[in-house]
């Protein structure tokens, strides 16, 4: 039985996410671990779009970040995210971001989504068929 | 015959807006554009939301922003926004952002935006009625 | 004794801020936390700028958030911060934002930042002297 | 002799980028623009910190961009950056974004900016000798 799916993309930090004191500004991890779900979602078919297409999405209820380092300027950063399967219809993920050279942690941090059906706008209070099919397909029990 | 429209509104400028130089990152003033046609749009009723209703949206076509003077951290300024009449169904806008305490000019700049049906998504070559009638109201001849 | 100090600030949503599905992205929300410590330091005497002078920046080690409802195009909310005193050297704030009109939690979080010589550029393990003398001004044992 | 100086990238758009119309927000472009004169800067030896390091800083004087299309969540763009030399101690750049399948013109625009010696705040009004030297080993005239 597989456990855990996971997937890792390299960020560069930009110019303009670094703040008056020459490292990444907090708030901007949130969006290099969006980039990592983006990345995962590619991976395992499991994107924004192929979510709204089966008419959900999936709305943030939680996230979490501990920065352990920075980033400045001219650094390249892996997010490192993995898939942690629950017995209630919530989708959760753990990422480690590592400095792409020296491997470093720089921050790590966990994210829970839930199912909104599209339409109604109803919470799903079990899992939607379409992700009761891709945990099948994904060995996910 | 009242040829222009304008407002003002007070921007403050955050620590997430200040770059590594210790100034704020350039690609923020065209937000602080954005507020000042958000208080534009409130005060004579030409909000996105307004045009929204209308059935039409706004896509911009063009921004310009000349900077004069750099903001700092804990700086505000001022963003006066002008309305400038066209001949065709486009919107005009002129920006003067002002240093709040020394009243020195900051930057300048300029946007256009055109008339989008959002049904048919079409652009509009005639002025849309409600901003013929919009027009009409504010005296713009 | 006092044991806790709090603000509170309203802030509005800008279109810039909106996502495709007409919420606020989730990641704006550490933007506002940010609003809210802004106004805090500046009531209380504990801004960016007045722990820069005292020889330190205060990184954000830990951040987290727990959104209940969504903010759209056009809402205000206010943001609550509360200050949470710690028997170590960190600065721990709890935050609520509420939706200005209907009072219903849009979100809370917490955040704790660390303090750090920007000379040496070292992690304090005690307490700094000019936060000492913070706390015994605002009465916090 | 060689006018012209070159470099592409391309960008990916992401779910923070789009606005509530479901294309990109505009001043996000800007950024774009950036991700543009990095790849350029990285090419050619003329980043942010090789210009640093020399004692300079590059602030934009000028920013101008025309959008023609828009980009959707999920699109892919490239940004074609070009250099163009000018009588003048300004850099100027010209900017061309291309969906990366149609190759259609999503936007055009150009920057400026001037060089600022870090030490005393002061404007360039001639050349600096590195950028000179840089103009040479390029063989603009």
């Amino acid at each position: 039985m597989q456990t855990s799916l996971s997937e890792e993309v390299e960020v560069s930090v930009k110019f303009s996410e670094v703040d008056a004191l020459g490292i990444v500004w907090h708030g901007h991890y949130i969006r290099y671990f969006e980039d990592g779900r983006e990345a995962f979602g590619k991976k395992y078919g499991m994107g924004y779009l192929d979510v709204f297409e089966k008419g959900f999405t999936t709305p943030l209820i939680h996230i979490d970040c501990k920065y352990k380092r920075s980033l400045r300027y001219g650094d390249k950063a892996i997010v490192r995210i993995k898939y942690c399967p629950l017995n209630v219809p919530k989708i959760r993920f753990e990422y480690t971001l590592l400095h792409s050279e020296t491997q470093e942690i720089i921050c790590t941090g966990t994210s829970e989504q839930v199912f909104l059906d599209t339409e109604k706008g109803l919470l799903q209070l079990v899992d939607p068929q379409f992700y009761e099919e891709w945990k099948q397909k994904w060995k996910i029990s």
